[in-house]
């Protein structure tokens, strides 16, 4: 085999490092894969690196030393951040989203690629510097979300249901309040999908009284394992004391109103929340 | 702002294209944003299209004409199909995830996004020349598989439930036989979510009589819509008749045996059934 040219080499470590964010891959992988001296490979994750930046691609970290290499840590700009969640609140507010009860049709909006792709880099760019073990998250509809974050974390999901099911071995379960009809439910998980000790990302994609959110804490503590953060897609009006209250928002349906048929969605409290990691962006 | 290096520009177009499968990106829209010549663009993105044929990342279409542009089509290479393939068998095969009834536990691997990048690619691969509007599973186990799939083809997927949700709004419901137990069922999917006419890929994690498959054919139709093809990550042995014939499955459960507590997964249908695709990416 001879010699891979420069522009090749980027091209295709650009992609081999796109598809596996927050892995190490040592300086050597990439030197016998492309029969090139490290001191060109290092020139060429030089460049990568740059062109990251540049563009808020993410960051290509360099860890030093034998076991060294590089890891790409995916990331979003503020701007453009901040574009995808006035989009999404701009979207939120069509009408026809309101159905009977007051709640929001967002299944069109969580089945589509790049809604999902946005979601998970803007989540995964809160949580790109903590260590994330699994992500978390209630069946059905918090699943997309979850494995979107999972992806650009690298992390694996797990899925809380509601329902047994007989394909999931042992489970865990626990009691929770649900906290909009105030009635007593049960959740479970598999047993063998979560490590104690482990670091737990919540997901979710709607949240009102934080009944479920909560519901998922109990169950982080029932298998010893670790809260690391709570991060919704929107949350909703909630008259009472809400039974969560450190987490982020990306949307926040703020009015609806059943007689009008209207509802209004403002972005929720994510860049505010994460004002301070922004700046040290732009740094 | 001045000229972009070519280095700079190949590294984020490669990073622009595999974010954005099967979507046409015209000439002009790179040539702004690079500030660079289209003869300049139209060399890079002929470097590109090398790497990703050596590297079997994928095809680099380029359309003709005013209204013409590139457009990036993922696939997967026979080999590395293969490989992973065995490797899911291999995995499948573990004596653990045999469960009570002779289910299998999957979970981990449908959690692990790795795993689902590469179901997502294989499968995606297969219908990348069809017409595909939508992504078809059921929840909650085929979801993960579903949005993998979507992600390459750029395609919303709809999932179908077995239970009524309140946050759907109208659906329209069907029947089934549940193949397994004979029993009647029923599934339903939101009125909004799938238009006449669309062309449906109906995907799911398992499958053994058909009849989950089945239904959602019989969904398929109740919304004038096309079955476009049925691909299901394991098909597990069935005596009697399936009620579904023409799919892919990429791992086989051949043999299940509760009484020494071992499985035995080969590799399925899907390397079989594509062969002459695979024969052609190879010439």
């Amino acid at each position: 085999m001879t010699k891979v040219r420069r522009s090749d080499r980027l091209i295709d470590m650009t992609r081999y490092l796109l598809e596996r964010p927050h892995t190490l891959v040592p300086l050597t992988y990439f030197s016998k894969r492309y029969e090139s001296a490290k001191s060109s490979i290092s020139e060429d994750l030089g460049i990568i690196r740059r062109t990251f930046m540049q563009r808020q691609t993410g960051i290509l970290e360099t860890v030093p030393g034998a076991a060294g290499g590089v890891r790409y840590i995916p990331t979003i700009g503020r701007n453009e951040a901040s574009d995808f969640i006035a989009d999404m609140a701009h979207r939120l507010s069509e009408t026809d989203r309101l159905l009977p009860g007051g709640y929001v049709y967002l299944s069109d909006l969580l089945g589509t690629p790049e809604v999902l792709r946005q979601i998970g880099r803007l989540i995964a760019t809160q949580f790109a510097n903590q260590q994330v073990d699994a992500v978390m998250t209630v069946a059905t509809k918090g699943i997309p979300i979850a494995q979107s974050v999972s992806q650009y974390l690298n992390a694996p999901f797990v899925i809380v249901r509601r329902d047994s099911k007989i394909t999931e071995g042992s489970t865990v379960s626990v009691n929770y309040v649900s906290g909009s009809s105030a009635r007593i439910e049960k959740m479970e998980l598999s047993k063998r999908s979560l490590q104690a000790g482990s670091g737990v990302l919540i997901v979710d994609d709607f949240m009102k009284a934080g009944g479920t959110v909560n519901g998922m804490r109990s169950l982080i503590e029932e298998f010893d394992a670790n809260l690391v953060g709570i991060s919704v897609f929107a949350e909703g009006k909630f008259a009472g004391d809400r039974m969560v209250n450190d987490y982020t928002s990306l949307i926040r349906v703020d009015d609806v109103d059943t007689k009008t048929n209207t509802l209004h969605a403002v972005p929720g409290n994510y860049l505010d929340y994460n004002q301070a990691m922004f700046k040290g962006m732009d740094a």
